[in-house]
């Protein structure tokens, strides 16, 4: 089994709460990826978190270092837990600029730390698709569904990603 | 996308705690599978609940019941959640009897009443994986891994499927 | 047994995530008392929710009206669960106005939908205590002790009640 | 605040799923209840684990010990976590036996590792109760309520307990 990459960039799907501020953050850690990777005893992975930020929050420089990272990487094969208001955004940069690899994208509405079942199934519906798909490109794994990035988006409305 | 079709068999998987008896029982519905396809929205699927048994009482008759909703399937990709103790058992049945689709057996070390996160990882592996896996066979998609039925088995000592 | 009046003003006790807005908010509803009380088949009580706010937002209006609903309600044995923040506030008022009942106020540092161990413990707390406790005044239950309202206090630093 | 004793003897409130046996078991630990307990900062307890089984197994010899480790500590409040089937018989013989200590006997009809809510609420109560209750007796919290032992059984048609 090849080597897949793990890219951490934060989002919803990582936030805690923290009883002395009272809110949600978005920790430097990977305390929910491991949660639910502990129990994927056989996958070959490397898991690098490089960004920890609400997707609103994300630059042209973090997007650039992810963009570095996976030129960096010999993995082919890619999966990037993202904040979902900027996936797209995020997405449609890689696009641009990878040609060669399988790059994923997932996330959730609700932070795994509140809900675990909805971000584990959109993590492990990518870590089961980017481990079998043959062709090159950006994808986006979210809701039951895996699409090249630019035929799925968040409908803000009704807190769900769809097909366009 | 094409229609996937679910098949529920039971097992640990599925099992919820009877505090009038004490004991974990296997239900005779789909509220462990209903938590998690709730959010996936984009997913096509049929699911069908045709046994409700742990895993060690399955019969000839069960197995047989098995196939024949397989071969009166449209569906060429298939999910069947099943008991982790005759996994293979079952997966070698099929593979001697179906040759043109894609079935994939998946289940869990403990109930999703008890721990969300491993059968959620679990199933979505496999759905994540059979969306995309082009070569008809019989698969296993258990803790982090999707092979071949014959290529990964369950060591009982640790609890844990791995790879042979 | 007597029955008990239970006030829910609304704080962090009650929050749950919004996916469409991404935070967490206080909503119009019971929901979380409720996932407690429904295995309290013998409490007798009645619950009713008046205030529904983050309690750095709760006014004299809201105290004057958590006032009023003591003085019209028959029952002498009263929990109130209440924002942590000015929960001091809201048991010195009515310890001025309130002399012959006995009012607890309860609540939690992080919401029950993100753990429910902690709200239901300092919940239960209350209510066990509440049940015999024979002097009338104005009593705060958190973090494993009741105390008279004056001798307990947040710590900000750790996040936890502790005497004076 | 007076030092309240905590025995655990097992039953459902303490059992955990173990994947390689696959079955609930009564485990030689207090992981159930310190779960709880962490969350009471301020209470002054000591914690005696000193039977680890279903109640349906517990013999003479286990309420003797019992018996013996109430009189052999000063504590005047007590409060026994203690399996549900055989909590009637623990409560006469100790109310035989001890006159001048308040002993709350408390459960679980499902495992705090399965449903938090329940087995937290019924410990939480007996806690609240133990600590200002004033005659001595033999008292079983469960759902919702505080009663002598003698007026309160378990209905096992409805897995709750009520009183008689």
């Amino acid at each position: 089994m090849e080597k897949i990459l793990i890219i951490n960039t934060g989002g919803t799907f990582n936030k805690r709460y923290n009883p002395l501020k009272g809110e949600l953050e978005v920790p430097n850690d990977n305390v929910a990826l491991e949660a639910i990777l502990r129990y994927c005893y056989n996958t070959h992975y490397e898991l690098l978190a490089i960004v920890h930020k609400d997707s609103l929050e994300m630059n042209e420089e973090d997007r650039a270092l992810i963009l570095q990272t996976i030129h960096d990487h010999v993995a082919k094969r890619i999966i990037i837990v993202h904040g979902t208001d900027t996936m797209d955004v995020t997405a449609d940069f890689l696009s641009l600029h990878v040609k060669d690899k399988i790059i994923t994208l997932t996330g959730a509405m609700v932070p795994f730390s509140i809900d675990t079942v909805e971000a584990t199934a959109n993590f492990m519906l990518a870590l089961g698709d980017v481990g079998v798909r043959e062709s090159s490109g950006v994808y986006i794994a979210m809701h039951g569904v895996v699409l090249e990035h630019n035929t799925i988006y968040k409908n803000r409305e009704k807190g769900v990603f769809q097909p366009r």
